[in-house]
């Protein structure tokens, strides 16, 4: 791509935005309904439901306007997918688990379910951030969502694993689909590094309100859906995000040569413990173990970001803009797995171990699959693509008051004053 | 005015804002007893309190950073604005309406109240943020309150309705009231648009915090004072506000001629989906009427910002900073008139939308009647109106380390560094 | 000290964090249990539990931002040390205070137990901030967190003061513990003032995320632990606060020769009336007082800040980074006097009064004492305390993109994009 311009949205943008908002206005009128909870299910579950609010739109939000130039992009588009994906998913949620005499019911556990959804399509949208313009970001939006929830509804069918259960793989499929789309989606022009491919330290502290919201509230996350053992799950995911926070600090001073702490892996590998612990968090019965699933989350995360995130980049041109694979996918990895081992304990039902292996996979199979589908359909020349030189910037898809010349050189101050 | 320096506010502003706040006391001492709610009662609204309060001071005060050099006033004025304003309504809407045996009674819905009458005096700050001193907005913030207050009352009185449910004119109230006080301090020295007047990429972001806060809370705010139905304005909220946003960000590339989405609509249009639903949030009986509402809203108030607004301050001499009658004004006749419309539907009683007509009328005609004679009063050369150089300027009232030359020119870093 | 690059944190740093973390999963693997509460009583809980787990990491993370230069550790380091500092607490409050059957029981209340003691850590961090590392940081965290257990504990072994009543010294003992480390660590190089001690009005707008969510949470803070009482001691909160921050505005103004308002007084001193209201809040009967004792805390505060801050720092030593002594110390000192004043009222037992007055010396010799110990132990050489030059400067602790000469000078925009 030789163009200095990124293509303009104009028609496109508001033509696939508009159309989708009328379809799903459309489908709310055929087929939803509202159906109320009891008063004191309702009065007990609307501050989880808006802790967990609060993770979508500041968690992600903040916590992707880490780039140096692409901060206005990375809190509103965030703002604008999880609008879209808490409306898709409602229908979908509804038509393939709630669907009664012809209506979806829907309630405060519903709307629930549509931000856990919402969750998953920005972990996918942290992989491809600052390389897709916002009509790609929609449609992967739409279709992540999509996969996410016929996934859960095949572990439904398949293996009689409820929903609420196989809802926290969100993190393994999100991370997954979006490598996958990244990985289609890459470029000659985008792999040897790009000079807006990095934050500032202001952007890094732009983006530690999201990382601390998203911690801060990781328990609510995992017990928000339970109907038992909701204390025990937040028990267990608080102490396993403290025990990993100090893992991170710890081992990211001690990979580095003169000791420095890397702002990158506080941003992100704190929260892998909340991931870790996402399936087992009601089932773990000792503080302590949840600590060690949490400082091993840490640690791994640390790792995988220092040596794992430039090799898979240079070798399987596997890039990962926000680290999502370190994040959420390894770490939902490894929840996984301590899940099936929990299960695997003798007193409990060998049959759900045998089950839970095979949901893992099914879950791996389908991220992998539909997220290279998804990829290709991306890749398709209309849907406006940013030129390399307009990646990781806000001026692609943002009017700023005085704009900067369009040959993608600005002094450093752009970012904040918008102007050469 | 031709004084370079903005006039000191050492005796007026410490001399006013202390003997506000000591009358306060002594009405206190003389009026105010707690009253406990039942504990069933209590938890189940404090976490919803602190939502609305939580809008009120990181979102109305963030939402107030936007402008470049402003942002200390933006975060600081908002914080003393709202200190005030709630102890002010809990008194006034204690007097007019919780009067008892020479007492008010105050409890935790007394709170929401309170913090619903400083959202009023916040909005119609908004429209003058920038041009006045903290002498006039702690003025205008007193008679503001007294003023929608006193609508209230009024509409209770003449029309039997219920304080809650006209409270939700507090946006309408508070953005004719602003508009009018800023057109009677229009002054021809900031006609022609303002150097400092606009934002920066990064006070963008500061102001976004303000901005998701209050989207995501919305819900919380429309449903805080209900007995019934909460679960329902809340639904509905949340569905209007979705597809607000949607709209907003399609829109707003649609009317740029590049496709280019302006972050200002972002910040403010986004929100007019929960003010147009504010009044009929618990009577909407289908999510798809609360999604068609909520994407009207973003709409005009979109087209609003884009066309309106220039015209409105070229022609009429209405300056608005925050384009608060487009977040607020706009969306609040909407709101308004969906209202009239569900009430008109035959099957409900004719009398009262015939009532609601009446009380919009009332509230429009107060709003316009008291803001233009609070503007006469704020317009006074006591109150230490800043002068057209130091209008949008932190310098005017804040310390700074290195205090810049008083020229009113310095280079565009002082914004972050306080220096030459 | 000539040596101008920090001394690396590689070895030692990440070895006392993972044998520090290591011991605490250990002595979970010992000693707790986990102990469910009712589910109303959790239910009602819970989201107190996050208010006042948002006031610590939100909170004084960001509060702590306000340095120009050392934005990333203020917030990051502060996240460490709480999500150390809460580990710890939970097993000592235990130990001291749950121990039955050899097991702690850890329920709700003890996560907000382990959440104040945390604070009272953060405002120790307060009075050494920037001039401390990570290593000392974590080790007196631990020590502060001991003593501060241990003091609760005799308090009740004494004088029969119960832990939650107790728990509100919190402030008089972090704030004096603090300054007296920071008087023991005090040297030549840092006495005439330092270039990178300051703040940035950027870095002023992020304290203010912090201060303003420890503000509007204060209430939840103050009535988490209480049984009865909780929505007095809310109201008591709130109009303490709002009286407080009027106050502060108008004596902040009133002070500057021009009328200017100090930020780092908004900042701070705002926060002054719901640490003096702490103690109280559940006894005083009528809003009146407590919006003096608010008004008279804020007044103290400022007053404080401007006039006796540096001359402690010139003729006592006594440096003090976030001015602890003034948004926590004195204010607690007023608490303190308030209450035993509450209670020394004729119709209340004498006897009270007397032990608390004991109480608060108790508390008060205890933290000169221990602080003076962890400051000698903190002094020792091989705790890599950064050098003058690198003091209040990331620079020191944290891997940047392009790390700046090692000279100490930078151009002013360093602090945002980290390379010279």
């Amino acid at each position: 791509m030789s163009q200095k311009l990124a293509p303009s949205i104009r028609v496109t943008f508001p033509l696939l935005a508009l159309s989708l908002q009328c379809i799903i206005i459309v489908l709310f009128a055929l087929f939803v309904k509202y159906s109320e909870d009891s008063p004191n299910k309702y009065d007990a579950t609307y501050p989880v439901f808006q802790d967990v609010n609060t993770m979508v739109f500041i968690g992600f939000g903040f916590l992707a306007t880490f780039l140096k130039r692409y901060g206005r992009s990375g809190i509103a588009f965030t703002m604008l997918l999880a609008a879209f994906a808490l409306q898709w998913a409602t229908i979908l949620e509804g038509l393939l688990f709630d669907f009664k005499e012809s209506k979806i019911q829907i309630s405060i556990i519903s709307l629930i379910h549509a931000d856990l959804s919402a969750v998953s399509a920005l972990v996918s949208m942290g992989a491809v951030l600052g390389k897709t313009s916002p009509v790609q970001l929609l449609l992967m939006t739409i279709l992540e969502v999509t996969c996410f929830t016929v996934n859960k509804w095949l572990l439904d069918v398949l293996l009689q694993i409820n929903r609420k259960t196989s809802g926290m793989y969100l993190h393994l499929f999100g991370a997954t689909f979006g490598l996958m789309v990244s990985r289609v989606l890459q470029r000659s022009g985008l792999k040897s590094g790009h000079e807006k491919e990095g934050s500032f330290p202001i952007s890094d502290l732009y983006s530690m309100i999201g990382t601390i919201f998203l911690w801060m509230f990781w328990p609510s996350f995992n017990a928000a859906l339970l109907d038992t053992n909701r204390e025990k799950a937040v028990f267990n995911t608080y102490y396993a995000l403290a025990a990993c926070t100090v893992a991170v600090f710890a081992i990211s001073s001690q990979v580095h040569d003169k000791g420095k702490i890397d702002m990158s892996h506080i941003r992100s590998a704190t929260l892998a413990g909340g991931v870790a612990i996402g399936l087992s968090a009601p089932l773990i019965p000792y503080a302590y173990i949840a600590m060690i699933i949490g400082l091993i989350a840490g640690v791994i995360s640390t790792l995988g970001m220092k040596y794992m995130k430039g090799a898979l980049e240079l070798y399987l041109d596997l890039h990962d803009t926000c680290g999502v694979l370190y994040t959420h996918g390894l770490p939902g990895i490894i929840g996984g797995i301590v899940y099936i081992a929990l299960l695997s304990v003798p007193s409990v039902d060998r049959q759900h171990a045998d089950y839970w292996q095979m949901a893992m996979l099914i879950t791996m199979a389908m991220s992998i699959l539909t997220g290279l589908i998804t990829g290709f359909i991306l890749k398709l020349n209309i849907w406006k693509q940013p030129p390399d030189l307009k990646c990781y910037d806000d001026q692609a898809y943002w009017e700023f008051p005085h704009q900067a010349t369009e040959d993608g050189k600005r002094s450093p101050t752009s970012f904040l004053f918008g102007k050469k």
